[in-house]
């Protein structure tokens, strides 16, 4: 890490991992989920396995209605369109008049014009996280040439802590770098998981569920940073859990959600360490 | 049970889903899916699993010729907007035409605005069957605050039997309310389903590919209300032989597909028992 | 096979499929997939599975400068609409003009006039590979009366071949035609691939996860009879391998993911035969 980042990352605790799951589990928090084509049913999925409630509201009739009844919402653009721009201002308004924590996922940012300006306007509007990989964080602190190839980042997520730290402060957000460590900063502080295995980017879709996680676990948590060390700390040990038991990425996604229902704490302290 | 409950409610039988499900394997009826991202594979599954042929047609251009060609036509309006409106209008006229069966899926009706208008006016148009959860068939029956949480019913099955029956009077259809027990009213008669897992609500879209295998049942029996019992004890059997030997939900719900794959009479007399 | 086929068909061979898995696994190369909302993240799985790097990306907005810079696209009519119509024909000028090779895969072309006649638009605008099942290559190739029923062939593979050498020969393209045997047809050669297992067919999106596959292939093999020929093979053994590990359908899905996973030089050489 460089001289820059505001304070020397500490790792993220299984005990916040353990308290927010428990709360996950009591509460059932309702996520509004505004995400793409390819990953919803397993996002859907990913929510209920740690007892959270999803519903994937997405068109402009409905998605402020019901933005303003969820305990959080997820704004992922993966197969983003005018159409769901629409629906997609609306609910961060109704979000923001709400006061309910959202998350953005800005997939592919950086790579396409349209989705790049989109989440550039998005940004200022208060999310409580933005998750990405280093590209698009990247990219979304507006630093030149670091658009990813497609949903895939082109840099490692250390060499994203800077950018995502300068964002954090800039917008007033907590920004969450998924990568082989991931690094949550909030502008003052960078939390590092190391938890997690490579599997996880043979199954699509799991990042787009960790943004998910991120915002049921800001509807149970209220400190972001908090909120965002916990979901990615119970996803990936889930992963390593799930990756254990598999020969191949068809297994380990079936696995992930096996892994996810069961997660307890001594899971959790035994490979977070 | 109330007293108004038009008779007593008694259980499907093995007999009629061991028939049905013979005739889905024979025949492989064509099963017009309109439904939403979330569940749209997994349904296919569920409906391939048990021999039926889905295909998911869905825009405005070409619903109304498919549904004159399918042998059933699911509406789930998980994630519909004003394009599947037109669309969705169009299939249930053309069935209409066809004397076509058609299955009503009005999720998250009660809870959304946009949706519980549209829903209104569907039911009116002649769905053989209309499956829901006990908040959904509540409001769709007009009952005062029977809004759900998102997705999820807030009242349990058993205290919609009356609103269920009274809807299915009203409109002249049959109602499927889904929960721990199923009821299936035709305005004359009740059907009760008691087997199940609640592992089946930790997986999305079991409910949605439960209305489409009303719909693929309703190709094959006559009777919607035959054909409701039978699509509920098929799934539900299932869904216990699955339960079973599953340790989470992401092992359920492919053990869920190789249940209905391989389920047959033996299986489901001695759950139905 | 008839006196008219160009030649006598000859089995693709195992290694073709080793030389262009191996390109796969290093290059991972970038596809765009322009699907449906069915098969959307099994597709995903499929390509991740072999090394590929997929992203689906489907708005007209985005979709001429994505088919830009990927290595290969898919245009698949599975759930097409006026606005993906628009935003697929953006990103065919766009491929033809980068040089990019695409692949079209006609769901459903002669069952439904919408799609039948933007297929035959399309099909003139010089695909790679046409991937499709008999019913779907006879109908795109003008034969009266090919309509499948639904999204399933009403006519054996064998009997497709002649369409679709005339086909390859008219547009000057390759014809992959599947079914219990893959014709692949490039107007002058015809390859044959034998591998493949029943089980195939009761998983959605297995033939739409071949089209992307042959689109991958595509970018790593100039030829796209080899390329097709190859994809094939790959998908055709991984299902063997998974078969024979599976009750059914649901674990047959996640087998086949482990088994494109796993695939080698020995498992293709030894199916193949």
């Amino acid at each position: 890490m460089t001289a820059v980042t505001p304070s020397a990352g500490v790792r993220a605790s299984a005990e916040d991992a353990i308290l927010v799951l428990d709360r996950l589990r009591t509460r059932g928090p309702l996520v509004h989920c505004m995400t793409n084509i390819v990953v919803a049913g397993f996002t859907a999925n990913v929510l209920l396995a740690v007892g959270a409630s999803p519903a994937m509201v997405e068109s402009s009739e409905e998605s402020a209605e019901f933005a303003q009844v969820a305990d959080a919402v997820l704004v992922n653009l993966g197969t983003v369109s005018p159409d769901k721009v629409t629906a997609m201002r609306a609910a961060v308004a109704a979000a923001g008049h709400a006061g309910t924590p959202w998350v953005l996922d800005p997939v592919a940012v950086g790579a396409l014009g349209f989705r790049t300006r989109f989440a550039a306007e998005l940004v200022t509007h208060g999310p409580a996280v933005v998750r990405g990989n280093a590209s698009e964080i990247l990219s979304l602190a507006g630093a030149a040439g670091a658009a990813g190839r497609g949903v895939d980042s082109t840099t490692s997520s250390v060499d994203a802590v800077d950018g995502a730290a300068e964002l954090a402060r800039r917008v007033g957000t907590t920004v969450a770098v998924s990568g082989a460590v991931d690094y949550l900063c909030d502008g003052d502080h960078v939390l590092e998981v190391h938890t997690g295995h490579p599997m996880m980017t043979r199954v699509t879709g799991v990042g787009c569920a960790l943004g998910a996680l991120v915002a049921a676990c800001c509807a149970v948590e209220s400190s972001p940073l908090v909120a965002a060390g916990a979901a990615t700390t119970i996803l990936t040990v889930a992963a390593e859990v799930a990756a254990a038991a598999s020969p191949g990425p068809g297994s380990f996604a079936v696995s992930l959600l096996d892994a996810l229902y069961a997660l307890d704490a001594r899971a959790l302290r035994a490979h977070v360490g």
